[in-house]
């Protein structure tokens, strides 16, 4: 059997069951978007990884060594803002091949500290090593947040209102633009940015987490479809969303109608959003939003409801029930 | 310029003064097998992290995929006994092509799986993502020591006395014959099992670190004329080694022999030891020597001494000062 078969979340859900009988103490680990490692009596520290491939995840030379270094660093965060943590330090692995211009590789370390400063995360170590082909690039991430208070996608509650930060399926977008070579887009620049360049949602995460109301979070990488699929199952809950009330962009809108891309595969199955998904008490949805859209430029929008029942998405449009079969990014399949 | 002319530490060094601008609280980063990170007052959490690419560390079809699951993980626990600390959570990335055996990996995670039994270190979390060619397997693994204890490479001393575990070289002759395809060697068996099975030393650093007569400590991975030199760099020490004493087994030295391997590369500059290198109070050095040789079935050996001065080693043999110019292993160069 190949593992393109058993895919992705096969395989992880066999090394789950491999590893039952070991003891994880008080800490919790496999099956959110960090561990949650038990530390001291006030704070839980977050840890999360995160392995980058070229022409997997990325085309090198397009990319460019900057915003490579941006990013590897931005989608861990990410993960630390999705449990409504901050984060702490930063581990890189990388391997490159010998031959790799050192402008490159200072050019990829530029860009990873200029994130890392702005969010105040140091390199604490890591391993430089030699590829023969492909760059490879390891984050591992920690974080804290106050203890038992790490959003989990565990938590989501029937009757819960579902929300999303900013806008989905710019970053989709923008990689079409790229991948179609469509570089005279009116829009390039702004859908291509929000693909390049994701800015991890660590300080509305962190409101979020304040607030008391959310009882659930995930970042989203892999799309709408597959990232609230896994709030879904973690939290043994079903889930109806309206595609009427999906927050797009105007460049997203303008720019799929001029090339006739498919608007709803991108924005629930594209992924890299680096956007949250989380549900909230629905008593408290609409003050959330209020406050949380006063306070961020970045707004906040209501795209459905949990329900009871098993775990998956019944998608609405129009009024009536729709069929939307595609899942999210998923390796291997 | 090309990476290969910065070498690897040169490239460390860069980053080191980058990131200079960024506080790391109470906690000590790049430098050590491990970081160091403040969590409680009276445990430290240590945090390294190895990224392993297919035929650069590995060859797939020969180490096979239990050994190579054994050993991502044996490399990782190794550093956090370099800081004489005890194993606690790991976190396990992996890129491999979608055609790649669902036996492979099943392989693979019974190697990780058996060795995170045997130090009840526990699976967290990670990453599984698409490779289009060469498998990359990056391990994150966690830690902890008693406050303020962790074993560092800056402690030693000029009057120490230096040490090493077990024997050297066994790794590298055991490479050597793997690579020559010399598979009727009759000590193939014994010298390949220490390069695809090393053994971290884990009790053994703890019960060295709880002597307190041990100041600095590393693991050998990139061979001792390397990860000792990392140690002198650390200390601002110089050292003098005797290499009539360096440890050297009966498998070993047959072998060598026979084929007429450079003996003194292999046990200086072949890696993969995973042996410990440790500095100690000479006045309390033969104590420890008996002591700990009469509890462990691994014996320690004295290879020389620390002494005031630049960090390098200068090497002796049959009485007299010898030229020994080769360093450890070191990618890009």
């Amino acid at each position: 059997m190949k593992i393109g078969n058993l895919g992705e979340f096969g395989f992880i859900d066999t090394i789950k069951k491999k590893f039952a009988d070991i003891d994880s103490g008080l800490s919790t680990g496999i099956g959110d978007d960090c561990a949650v490692i038990n530390i001291n009596d006030n704070e839980d520290l977050l840890i999360s990884t995160d392995l980058l491939i070229e022409d997997v995840h990325f085309l090198k030379n397009d990319i460019g060594p900057e915003r490579l270094g941006y990013k590897s660093l931005a989608v861990n965060i990410s993960d630390i803002a999705a449990m409504g943590g901050t984060p702490l330090y930063s581990f890189l692995s990388i391997a490159f091949n010998k031959n790799t211009d050192t402008e490159f590789l200072e050019g990829f370390m530029e860009g990873y500290h200029k994130l890392s400063k702005l969010f105040n995360t140091q390199l604490m170590g890591g391993d430089t090593t030699e590829s023969l082909k492909h760059l490879a690039i390891n984050v591992c991430i920690t974080g804290k947040c106050a203890k038992g208070k790490a959003i989990l996608r565990s938590g989501a509650k029937p009757g819960d209102t579902i929300f999303v930060t900013g806008t989905l399926g710019d970053s989709a977008c923008g990689l079409k633009l790229i991948l179609n070579n469509l570089r005279d887009s009116k829009d390039f620049d702004y859908l291509t940015s929000k693909h390049y360049c994701p800015m991890p949602r660590v300080e509305q995460a962190r409101f979020l987490a304040d607030t008391g109301a959310v009882n659930s979070m995930a970042d989203i990488s892999d799309g709408i479809a597959s990232d609230l699929l896994h709030i879904l199952e973690q939290s043994n809950v079903a889930a109806q969303v309206n595609i009427d009330l999906l927050p797009l962009s105007k460049s997203f809108k303008k720019t799929v109608n001029i090339y006739g891309f498919d608007s709803l595969q991108l924005a629930l199955s594209g992924g890299e959003d680096y956007e949250l998904i989380f549900t909230a008490d629905s008593s408290k949805a609409e003050r959330l939003q209020q406050i949380f859209n006063q306070k961020f430029g970045l707004g906040i929008t209501q795209i459905g409801i949990i329900v009871k029942g098993e775990p998956r998405i019944e998608w609405f449009g129009s009024g009536k029930k729709i069929y939307y079969n595609t899942k999210g990014f998923n390796h291997f399949k």
